[in-house]
């Protein structure tokens, strides 16, 4: 079975995630498109537009993780240096890729505007690499090895990734069941943790909401195979339903009203 | 002047960051308080809820940062490992820190609930912590070496980390200057990486948007010296001056009205 499990990370490169002034809003587009597909997102990395942060950063993600995605850092002005750092990072010499180069030739010629040396750099990869076509705006993100490489603009990372999605073999997917809990994670972490350990083929996430009074939760039961889903779901809906008893019982004695029905 | 540059990083830790489940809002809100406090937020990572995977990067990132902080897992639940990582990272045992059993004790007693093992588990942190205080619902934070661990509920995260700027010496803020550009990174990127070069301790960014339609430009210069912003500045806003002039005078030859007034 693990031998159909993929694994990803994503790299997403630019100063403007880390000062604050862009709120990124590719990381979750990904995850949840991995998710679908059943493609383990184990990791994400934010750096600057630096080129040693991204080469070591690229470096130990590549190795580790069957797919990595980056976003960021491939237009045509000079903080733009995610190709080169990419180039770096496999030992291969960054170049004006022919057929970039006339797909944006082509493309400025027809809107009547220069292409200028500025422009010529959206052409540019490392030596090998296959594109990704940008149906937003032409120029294109790439791939070496087991690595996509994207624009950060939101749409244009969108239009890449629901490109390249359609093209890796999806994994087998992880299968989960939402269950809502309307206790906060304090009256139900002991049960839940024994939950867990009976059932250690799932994975149980317990995600606290707090709506400004009282704390809820949203369990989460994940597992490859549906019926060991079913399985431990059943275990966690019966421990809600034992608590919502053991406190209606426990209001009502509260109220003196123990007594009647 | 570098020794009053202070740098940063995060550590979101949570299965439901990388599942799509939960769209992160603490990165984006440390990165803003940061910024205003200049302190450089320089990497983040996210993980998910694995203590190898927590030990690894957190390791990794407080031996390269002034601070490290994080996001997640220190909850009443099972797959609330954050505390264990840490120890783990730290070498240090985990224990129930006497104080936040206190804390969490008589809080449960005053609201007539029961001291659950569960909500016990949140009072554990690694030995030798100090508290972060929690006025949302009582649970602390803890701060161990330089690393800061906060829960990852978005409003207890800002609850937290508004009493840990305030105990963070300020670094030297690093001054910007926001020059909206109405044309493309193509039309500006060869003179804007002049300028660049031209100011070598400033660092421009340079952000495209996209309408649907056209590409427009944000340009930050940044630097730690308000003479030296001004000067880049004036450089970014004259070559946009001169880049109107030019297409103002390109349009008018297309209309053929070139030569009247």
């Amino acid at each position: 079975m693990t031998s159909t499990i993929k694994t990803a990370a994503m790299l997403a490169i630019g100063d403007e995630l880390l000062s604050g002034r862009t709120k990124d809003k590719n990381i979750g587009h990904l995850a949840d498109l991995l998710t679908v597909a059943g493609i383990d997102l184990k990791e994400v990395r934010i750096v600057a537009d630096e080129e040693d942060a991204i080469v070591e950063a690229l470096n130990a993600l590549r190795s580790k993780y069957t797919y990595v995605f980056t976003s960021g850092g491939i237009g045509p002005t000079h903080d733009d240096i995610t190709a080169d750092a990419v180039s770096k990072a496999f030992g291969v010499p960054c170049l004006h890729d022919p057929d970039a180069m006339k797909l944006l030739g082509d493309m400025y010629a027809g809107r009547g505007l220069e292409f200028t040396e500025a422009r010529q750099r959206m052409a540019r990869m490392p030596e090998g690499s296959r594109h990704i076509p940008n149906p937003v705006s032409t120029a294109p993100g790439f791939i070496i090895g087991n690595v996509h490489v994207m624009a950060g603009v939101p749409q244009v990372f969108q239009a890449m990734m629901a490109h390249v999605i359609e093209t890796l073999p999806a994994g087998q997917r992880v299968l989960s069941r939402s269950i809502a809990c309307p206790f906060g994670e304090g009256d139900i972490g002991t049960a839940l943790g024994t939950i867990q350990k009976a059932h250690p083929e799932t994975s149980i996430g317990s995600y606290p909401h707090f709506d400004g009074q009282r704390f809820s939760t949203e369990l989460i039961v994940r597992a490859r195979e549906q019926a060991i889903v079913d399985a431990a779901a059943a275990d966690v809906e019966a421990m809600i339903a034992a608590l919502r008893s053991e406190k209606d019982a426990a209001a009502k004695r509260d109220l003196g009203t123990g007594e009647v029905a």
